[in-house]
Parts: C-alpha cells; sequence; structure tokens
C-alpha cells in the first residue's frame, strides 16, 4: 500500500523549520526579528558575477557537460592555483552546490551500512545524507572547552571499525567555527593511510579563517587517493543561490564513479557557472574575496565580545566561518528557548531567533543547552541582537524558576 | 580498504559517453557529424526566460526557499491551469531540473528492495536513480510493431508483487515517442489503484504531441493519492541548462517526504526560477511554445518520411516528443553500428551520430537493432542525415556480408 521510503521518515525535520512559523507570526505582531540563526550571509554578491550570469553570451540554454563547463573548470583550477593548491582539470568536477558534492562523495564511496566519522556538532545534512545513502554516522566528539578541536587521535582510532569508510568534516567548521590546525587534519590523514579510509573534507568557509590558514585536505600528497574535496562558492562570493559547488580528487576511481552520479543528474546551471567565470577572470576578485573576509572578521570579534556579557556564557573564539557556538548553562531545551524567545518574548518591539544546539548532534542529548549564533548580520545589529539574546535569557531562566517555584 | 560504492560499479556507463571519442576524433579527421544522438533541442530559448534572467533584481544571491520561489510555485500553478489541470501552490514543488524530480519521487516512496514497473524502451537515467536508491525495475514490455504503445493491462498485472511500489513512464515517452492514449493511463491508474501503487508520470514532453492530446496524470482525480507528476522546462522552452523541474502531487505524505528532501539539498538555482517566472508572465508564452511544438512536428513528419526510404527499416509513426525508435533487421549489434559510422565510414566527409537501441532497455539481448534518433536538427539536414545513415547501413550490412563470407 502507498508508504513514505523508511530513510525518508527517519530524516529529522529541521527545528529551524519548525521555529520559522514562530517567527513569522512574531513578525506579525510587529516584532522585529533578529536572524542569528541562518548561515545566508546578508553581503551583496559580488558585481562580476552578477555580470557575468546577464552578459552570458546564450542563444540555446544547452546541457552543460555533466561535470561542468571546461571554461568554468579551469577557472575553479586556476582559483585553486592561487591559493597554492595544484589540482588539474582532470580531478576537478562542478556540482550542484556543496550539497551535491558531499552527497556524491557519500553515495561513490560508501555502501549502505557503511560508517562514516563525523565530528560533532556537525552541518545536520551530513546526516540527512547519510541517512539517505543508508550510512551509519559515527560521531567524533568534541568539547565545547577545547572551542571544538579534535579529540587525541588514539581516541578517534578506537571508533573505526571494519565498516568505516570515510572521514567526513567541515573546515573552518559549520556550524562551530572550529579552523582545525594542520597538526590535525594530519592526524586523521595518517588514520585515513593506515586504515584505508577516505578523508572528504568540506571547505567552503576557507578563506574565512582569522586566526592562520585554512589547511586543505589536497596539501597532503601522501592521502592522494584518499582525499576528497568538497567545496562551494556559496560563502566566499556570498552567492548561496547559485548552487555552484566543486569536488575534487586525485583518485581515478573516486572521478569516475562520481562522473557516471553526474551523468544521471545531466548537469549543473549553465548561467551561474560563466558567473563564475566571470568573478574569477576578473582581475579584483581576491580584493572582493578579502572584503568579504573583514567583514566577517570583525564581526566574530564583535560578536565575541558581545557574547562575554551575557553571565554564565560559555564559548570560545572560534577560528573561521561565520558561526559561534555557545552554551547557556542555565537552560537545558535550546529549542524551547528559541521557541520562546520567538512567542513570549519581546524587548524595545525586538527578539531574536538562534539555532537549536542539538540539531548539530548525532548523539541523544548532547547540545541541548547550546544554540549556533550565526554572525550574518552588520556589526550594529549584532550588538543589539545579544543585547535582545542576553535579556530574553534573562526573563526565560527567571520564567522557568517561578514556574519550578509555584 | 579504498573501494568504489556496489551501486555506483552497477551504474552502466552511457554508450554515448563511449562513442563520444570517436565523434570527436572524426572531427577532427575533417569529417561533419550530424548528431541524431541527443536529447538536446537546437531552438533559441525564448527571449523573455532570457530576460528574466538577466533583468532579475537580485543584490545578495541568497538561497531561494527549498522548494522553490513562492512566485516561481505560483507561475507554474497558473500554467498548468492553462492546461486544465488544477494544482494549488501545496502541491507544487520546483526541484533541479526533471532529473531531480524522478529521484526525489523514488527515494520519498520506495525502499531499498522494492520494485518499480517501467515500459520498456525507457529513459536510461531511470535505471540509474532506481540503481542508486537500491530499486529493481521490473520492465513492461512493449513492441515496436505496437508503436511502443502499452500491452494489455493484465500482462501488466501479472508483473505486480508485494515489492512492486510504482510504475514510472515518461509521455509522451523518450524514447519512442509514443503518446499514451488515455485508456493506457487510465488503465494504469485502476492497477494503482487496486494495488496500492504510485504512478510516477514524466511529462516534459507534454505539448510535444502530434496525435491528440497528451492525459496528464493529474486528470484523474480518484488518483489524486497515487499520483506524482515529474516535469521539466528542458525541452517546452529549450531550456535545459536551466535545471528547473518541478515535481506535484496532491498526497500530502509525498509532498511533506520531497519537502525533507528539498531542505538537504537547500534550494534549486535562483536565476533560472526567475527566468520561468517571466517567460511565463509574458503574454506570448503560449506562442512560443506552440512555435516550438510546430517545429518538431514538422521534423517529425520529415524525418519519418525520410526513414521510410531505407530497405528493411521498421518503425511506427510516433505521437509526440522528438525521438523515432528504429530497427534495423539486417544489424545486430546497434552501438558496434554506431561506432563504425563513426571510425569506418563517411560519406561525402559527412557521417552520423545515432543512440545505440540496447541502453534503453533492462532486457539482455533487447534493443540490439534498434537505434534512437532524435529531431533536434533543421529539416534540410534531417534529409541530409538520414541520406547519411542509409548510405552507412548500406556499407555497414556489406563489409560484414564480407567479413563473414571470409
Amino acid at each position: 500500500m502507498l508508504s513514505i521510503s523508511d530513510r525518508v521518515k527517519s530524516l529529522k525535520g529541521s527545528p529551524i523549520r519548525r521555529l520559522t512559523p514562530f517567527a513569522t507570526a512574531a513578525k506579525k505582531r510587529g516584532i522585529h526579528v533578529y536572524h542569528l540563526n541562518i548561515g545566508q550571509p546578508d553581503i551583496p554578491t559580488p558585481a562580476s558575477f552578477m555580470e557575468g550570469v546577464r552578459n552570458a553570451k546564450i542563444d540555446v540554454l544547452s546541457y552543460s557537460p555533466a561535470m561542468g563547463i571546461a571554461e568554468t573548470i579551469d577557472a575553479m583550477v586556476g582559483y585553486y592555483a592561487e591559493l597554492g593548491i595544484s589540482l588539474t582539470r582532470d580531478d576537478v568536477i562542478v556540482t550542484i552546490g556543496g550539497s551535491e558534492a558531499f552527497c556524491f562523495a557519500l553515495q561513490a564511496t560508501c555502501n549502505p551500512g557503511d560508517e562514516v566519522l563525523i565530528p560533532e556538532p556537525f552541518y545536520p545534512n551530513y546526516m540527512g545524507h547519510s541517512i539517505m545513502n543508508g550510512n551509519r554516522v559515527v560521531p567524533i566528539r568534541t568539547r565545547i572547552e577545547d572551542g571544538f578541536h579534535l579529540p587525541p587521535m588514539n581516541e578517534i582510532e578506537r571508533l573505526i571499525t571494519p565498516k568505516t569508510k570515510a572521514i567526513l568534516f567541515s573546515n573552518p567548521s559549520n556550524p562551530t567555527g572550529v579552523g582545525y590546525t594542520h597538526a590535525e587534519i594530519e592526524g586523521l590523514v595518517k588514520l585515513a593511510l593506515k586504515h584505508g579510509l577516505y578523508v572528504i573534507s568540506d571547505e567552503p568557509y576557507r578563506e574565512l579563517m582569522y586566526e592562520g590558514e585554512a589547511t586543505s585536505i589536497m596539501s597532503f600528497p601522501e592521502a592522494s587517493q584518499h582525499a576528497i574535496l568538497v567545496d562551494s562558492i556559496s560563502k566566499r562570493l556570498s552567492a548561496c543561490g547559485a548552487r555552484i559547488g566543486c569536488l575534487a580528487t586525485r583518485n581515478k576511481d573516486v572521478h569516475a564513479a562520481v562522473n557516471k552520479l553526474c551523468q544521471i543528474r545531466l548537469s549543473p546551471p549553465t548561467f551561474e557557472q560563466l558567473g563564475l567565470v566571470a568573478f574569477l577572470k576578473d582581475k579584483n576578485h581576491k580584493r572582493d574575496i578579502a572584503g568579504i573576509v573583514r567583514k566577517f572578521h570583525a564581526r566574530r570579534d564583535t560578536l565575541f565580545d558581545a557574547l562575554q556579557t551575557i553571565p554564565g556564557v560559555v564559548c570560545r573564539k572560534p577560528e573561521g566561518a561565520f558561526y559561534i557556538f555557545v552554551q547557556f548553562p542555565q537552560i537545558d531545551d535550546s529549542e524551547a528557548f528559541a521557541k520562546y524567545l520567538l512567542t513570549d518574548f519581546e524587548t524595545g518591539g525586538e527578539t531574536v531567533m538562534v539555532a537549536p544546539g542539538a540539531d548539530f548532534y548525532a548523539t541523544p542529548g548532547r547540545g541541548t543547552n547550546e544554540v549556533r549564533v550565526a554572525y550574518v548580520l552588520e556589526e550594529p545589529k549584532l550588538v543589539r541582537a545579544v543585547e535582545v539574546l542576553k535579556a530574553g535569557l534573562a526573563t526565560y531562566v527567571e520564567e522557568k524558576a517561578g514556574v519550578a517555584a509555584r
């Protein structure tokens, strides 16, 4: 009889999705909502990209080659070369966003039942795509007190079983902002070599590193057969709606496998591939990216300092990306708290929306007193949003104490 | 150790892919290749669509809503209303091409091990996505002599097992051009109701029907819980590179399931969604589509008549799409024949590329004396291409007979 597949049934709905109607209702009541919950930058997309789309000389909007337009692949190879990452056009495949790239990486390498190690907390869609591919996510536990850096490698090694096929992570990380050190990535590479695992490194926030430089998985030649780079232009170009990413690997078998997956979905969108070519050909593209990075760097400092004014708050200054993962020891259900902010609280006609922490954990019970805060607003707004959050936390804790006392 | 997933390993490489290097080599030798092998129209994309992309007022190219921009969904609902298909904005989901729509339809409804009935020959990517979703394709055999219309319903019913979850087809069909009659679709709907199956109807060629009208699965109210419509603007707008399609269903559970799948891949591309809005808002959009249909109609007649001049050829005049499936009883390996045309034949400095028939069959040994011919060239070129094909067939058969006689 008619039914829904088991894997889709086991996909968790997003808590952001559950909370959104409350945000909409708050706005209808005339309340301004500061959105600290989303990973969507507010910075204008560079003009060269937009002009590349608008000036594209296209008469028949035909399928692009399944692995991407040759010019786009070459432009990507050039971009990596500027960063000192040596790739050829035979290594790089254009994907429909970074999402498709890690989906393909899992599909190409993992059978149903295989296990994937992922440092926790992690980007929730890693779980979604793992479920759809029939894989079990094995979390590598990290701690807020350590700034979410990796535990000792022997702890990670203990998680490896005969079913382990890959280690997957983002670096710098969504949702924690941690930028792994060279030694950490090297440690993972050694484990991968020792145990025959793939290392899938998701690096869309590469330039958004404010302490040192991000270490790319592609900078370990000894891991050439193990390394799969996942990338996206969404964040560094503030072009999330372009749906342009890539998968790069020097492993010919993985490349051929991903090629097959590309064939069955036909092609990535054409206009945006040409937009990227125009952006990367523009002599100012490094300056454009640097401008975006500078904004986020300043915001990180401002947001971090503002958060320190909240009594009891636990967080470390993250090295990169545009998120801070924050613990409020006073609360025990951050989704209820996030909902409260939207339904039962306002100050000066304003409130704030945050992303509940549990959504980023596979381990039940973890993250329930944590939230992810994104700094995708201008600095004065960030400062004000934290004031509102602080006030909301205070009244929430007070009201909860009142309820408990009754 | 490092390996490739079993499902990807079992994805057949496309024969077109295998043949393409030979076409490239032929072109390098100065030979003109008529491409009858592809499903990529040569007709310019309507100006209103292109202007919609170019004039899109976008400052920050942000993620669109996962299920599509509200305006795009509304425009699609309006398009269906013009065709007499009544859908609401809660039924329609924008997808990244029709490919993603049937991928989602399978993922939402079928567990690994479930079976999907598909009339054979069929679009090869149905097989690719079924393999990736762990499903078994059970072919419904059709015959070239019947113009690939469906066999009697009791024959189809005998294929249904407790594992059968859905019937999937394109109408009118890629690769055969058959347009199923109302009675045929009604027969499938009755089977679906009786056995609790989903009916997934892929209708990107809807307007490209030259005898009567295409019957949409959405015109059977009794199947509202069973029907899943898959659609794409690729063919009717000659906009394959836009990667805009949709999935529509009145089944709320399926809609909710597909919504979850949309969330984990984030969003369809923004610019092209706005291009579609501009196209459908333009008062000339029906005329634009009708102009494209008229061209293909004339080409079908021209190509069909030309094919009749080939000795021994077996084909029926197809009702729709832009393909004719052709049998040459003289040959026994149409991939070898297609390769021969590219490597060992030319006439007047020209040759032709066709799609080998076996690629469209799941049943081993079927289609080996058949090819798919697409009419995506102007009429004089089609006529010439068939002359070339005819000459190539004659020398191929002659040479083979010579080899056999030695």
